[in-house]
């Protein structure tokens, strides 16, 4: 049976202060915690009503069948919850030189984030810069989209307009920026080292983030034909373009 | 104020037995549904609290403050919500050749379907194929997710495996099919007339279909340096797809 304690600690951990002041997220189901532990992850404890059998050095709770409703964020809960330790890692100049990296500019979406971090984890890059108003990556909706992505890739908040403002003029990186009309991503040469800034759904990138870009960039729209296409949804978006990038990428070694 | 017969019909669309029954669907936001109206969409009533301001052959239903709540299919119910008539359309082979189609294998997801449509309109691709057991475009999430573009995609509904058969028989059509690891997008001749196929995100392509697909392509993963990447969500995997059939396609013409 689960603890009045344990039951008030993870359902705090719905709420990014708590998460922080304990320095601990939360997964479901046994599909992303054995993923989690695969690769590695820091894991303290996992609650589940069946006795488990998993490798680790990491306490285990047996709870009563069905208690896991009781703190489960997923709107059907799964058979087991891990709380896992938050990595810690700082932003590093010199980490992103001379790499592609992503940054991303108010960008709110849950199940957007946790799948833009899944697109840099499987094309491999390796940081991520977000303005402080992006949705926190140890939100239970993201960890859930990001399957196990979010301990791969580096994920930073900071002040995105002052850190691109010193990266432009230590390293002399391009910085492209997405638009929705503007040069084709299919035409324009995009090296293999700079940083690619993804805007808002609602919104694309801010004013005062448009001025520090050095390279607009597009995906051309085909719809002309039969009354034009609104938008793409940002992941989708960041999925073409970095694959793009990845193919020129390729094209030149090649 | 609504009527009990109003709101036991606008609750009923929320089941796609009723949806097909009366020939509906549900749509929300004045963002959403002003799109649609500009598009030329066929809606049949709006319901909203305020006196709206819209041009159209509708009827429209003013409400009480909050009495949207009672029959909104959103966690934070919109300021409007319109009945829209679906549309009416059949699935011929004709229409499809010489053009680019997908198909989709069991995506259940109402979001990654809604997504999907966004993209097929992005991409000027007018025809998506799905096994039943794909979710209905006329769920509130698919319609939500969607942003209008499901009015001007044609989704059928039909045994795929069957229509696939006839497909390649019929009309020597290319039927790709995306895996996690064959031959790469980017070094395969990609030809703007065919069927590309996407599985589910869980199982991906059905062993049935496998057997149909005449070219097996892939996005090629960059992560194996950190650990491996496990999988791209199912909409980013088309978008990507998609997207390098349309580059080489200009490529082509150039």
């Amino acid at each position: 049976m689960l603890s009045k304690g344990l039951i008030k600690l993870v359902n705090s951990l719905k709420h990014k202060k708590y998460r922080q002041q304990h320095g601990l997220f939360v997964a479901e189901g046994h599909k992303m915690i054995g993923d989690l532990i695969k690769i590695g992850s820091p894991i303290k404890t996992i609650i589940s009503a069946q006795n488990i059998n998993m490798n680790g050095a990491f306490e285990f709770v047996q709870c009563k069948s069905g208690e896991l409703d009781k703190i489960s964020s997923l709107k059907t809960s799964q058979d087991m919850i891990a709380l896992v330790k938050i990595p810690e890692y700082q932003y590093k100049e010199e980490a992103i030189l001379d790499k592609l990296s992503l940054a991303l500019d108010s960008v709110q979406d849950p199940g957007n984030m946790g799948t833009i971090i899944r697109i840099a984890n499987w094309f491999g890059i390796n940081n991520i810069l977000c303005s402080f108003d992006c949705v926190d990556i140890y939100n239970p909706k993201v960890v859930q989209a990001s399957m196990g992505a979010l301990m791969k890739v580096k994920v930073h908040y900071l002040d995105l307009c002052k850190t691109i403002e010193q990266l432009a003029k230590n390293t002399g990186y391009e910085i492209y920026g997405t638009f929705m009309e503007t040069d084709s991503i299919y035409e324009l040469e995009l090296l293999p080292r700079g940083l690619i800034v993804m805007g808002s759904e609602g919104h694309g990138i801010s004013t005062k983030i448009e001025k520090l870009i050095t390279k607009k960039i597009a995906i051309p729209s085909f719809a002309a034909e039969f009354g034009g296409a609104e938008s793409l949804n940002v992941a989708v978006a960041t999925g073409i373009i970095v694959s793009e990038f990845a193919r020129q990428k390729q094209e030149l070694r090649n």
